[in-house]
């Protein structure tokens, strides 16, 4: 696979410049469009998956989707803007339960945009890793994430087991990050992947290429392994 | 999984109402639209599948597709208006011979909308299961489902024999849904899956739930398990 | 699901009747818009698959895709008339090498029309069989071909050694088309699926039971089985 | 299948002056598409994939993607054309990395289009040859590639293991071509095929034929194979 091309600097002071200019209207198109792709992709079904975007670093604003709606109908006024507590601050709807991950994301890694997805095989491989995480090595696809220039990489995932109560568990989540520096996702068992990038258009590459990985890494497992 | 937004009181009463204020021809492009999209999905091949919308309660009046319609090329025409002893009253067509099988849901559970498809996975578990039903559990995806609010939850589907006398079969069909009162859904034996809501918008996140579910468990037993 | 709607009368000579009454302009446009379909499933990739219907009787025409084209960017202009010769009688273009075998069947069987797909599973399945066919019973999707009123149908699908000389094979074609009177299809060993109906709808439905029906078969069977 | 359709004379020197008429926009917008249809089908996820054609031979010049684009979003602006060393001389962007590989193969087959995809089965199969290659025998399929007239055919495609110099690579890639004249494409090693044609229909016919038959032995071999 081609390396990417670099559009932007990479560093997130730039990063975060670079999403202060994008009105939080056309992150709310952007955010809507993903919604409907993953949808039609089979990652976002049954209301699942949340996406939120960076509208400013100072103070901390997130565009991000509202509760309970049907992705591929989504519009819009389905993207609300909230505070670095959660609050909402403009639009109308209830931000995702798991909003306090995003923020948690967006600080601990600088990230411009945070994806949240549902898919058959972040599902099944989830449930599998016997040791708190999934290897993924020596794929060409590797290079499609942020930083990676060789398919001689070893991609390694922490699995966080599920709860419902996201805003008491950040400090884990934190403490996840930070101890896996280079980690560019994680999945939640039996429930999906967390991705994030500099921007939408970034993390939605990284969500393509490690659900691509998932569905490589789960055929070649197979029924073979039973979890 | 985020909850899915609370747009409407959840009370029959109160979802009835709701129905009633939608005039039949609109519920005619809701179930259309859903036709449409379940085709596209490999959920309502070849004719297969049959969809309702409860148009009134009181007289019970359903909104259901006419027998033998490509899903695919359907339009409003091809919903027709039932009364409650499966009679058509509006438009022109023959009713599913599955009609029978609405109502008595529609009556059993104050559903505002039943959906029943004919996937590839619901096909497969329907004929795997050994003690008359099929148990998913832990899956942060069941909070999908009405009134599920953890992942830590056991759905138990019940799985029927196939019949081609629905109208015989219906005081069977009650008791099940009478036994097993927190169902939200049922399969029938190589056949497919029948699941409601309090409206359309409702049973659809329901069958997507559902059949998520099946392919991630019908791929995770695969092979190792011979019906 | 849902017996199908009978549009029609289902004598033959009715068929016949309603096809002689579709100009082949129409019968043109509809075999583009099957192609187009088929080529999005990923049932006709790579110019494969060929698909006709009758245009008359008395003297016999058929409208049939040309040889070569990519079904995805096919037009009206890909589908040429033929006599029952086989030779070309309206359009421009090679008729496919197959036609000689779509001519058999609409004589045998009285189709009004024939598709032939060449899908994974079809090419899976049609080289795994043991005894020189396929049966597939007990799917309520079976009521989908037509004439079967009962899931508790057994269809007996032959299968023919392929070949490059189909003008020579077609005797052989033949008397397996009257050994087998209640066979809705077969199929070609490594190569495919050949159904057919009154008309286009109708073949069309039987492929999309067809397909489901192998897919559902080739992934319970699946990797315990080994060719 | 049907053989394809032979539109154009079948000699390199009629290809390329068929090429030489087309001009550069014309084949940015035929890539494009192809990039489009490519992205939709799962085979060029995550920025993965390049494609190529040939604008001119003497002096030679070809149309490619550049590095980094979004395969699903991409436009004619995201083709640039390149000399016969790799150097832009038309439009803007950084072509791929692997701009050397199209170069060696239009020079090597004398071909008219080259097409590199990523798809779930390439990367799974590339990773499995235990003898340097995959081969492919007896399916109708293979009559889609070109000059292959029988199903009676072996089709063998070597495996080149991954690399991150593709410039220092190609005496390599030479030699495979040298030394297996018929081959009508290769794989590289848990990274993607690379087939061509003599135009942009023929190439992406190729690979659509290519993955077909990979996903059909990836899901016969499947689970009973362990890499």
């Amino acid at each position: 696979m081609a390396c990417r091309k670099t559009r932007r600097p990479r560093r997130n002071r730039d990063g975060a410049k670079a999403s202060r200019n994008l009105s939080s209207p056309t992150l709310a198109k952007q955010v809507t469009e993903i919604g409907h792709q993953f949808y039609a992709r089979g990652w976002a079904l049954g209301t699942s998956g949340n996406f939120s975007a960076v509208v400013s670093r100072d103070p901390l604003r997130l565009a991000i989707t509202v509760s309970g709606v049907d992705k591929g109908l989504m519009t819009e006024h389905d993207v609300v803007g909230i505070d670095e507590r959660g609050a909402v601050v403009s639009g109308s709807g209830k931000p995702s339960a798991e909003a306090s991950l995003h923020l948690a994301i967006v600080r601990a890694r600088g990230a411009g945009a945070v994806l949240h997805t549902h898919s058959i095989w972040s599902t099944i491989l989830s449930d599998a890793a016997a040791d708190g995480g999934l290897a993924i090595e020596g794929y060409e696809m590797l290079k499609g994430l942020s930083g990676v220039h060789t398919h001689d990489h070893r991609e390694w995932l922490p699995i966080l087991d599920n709860t419902q109560d996201w805003a008491s568990a950040v400090p884990r989540v934190e403490s996840i990050l930070q101890e896996q520096p280079h980690a560019h996702g994680f999945l939640i068992r039996k429930h999906g992947l967390y991705t994030w990038g500099r921007d939408l258009g970034d993390a939605k590459r990284q969500v393509e290429i490690l659900e691509f990985l998932f569905e490589v890494m789960g055929r070649k497992r197979g029924m073979a392994w039973q979890p």
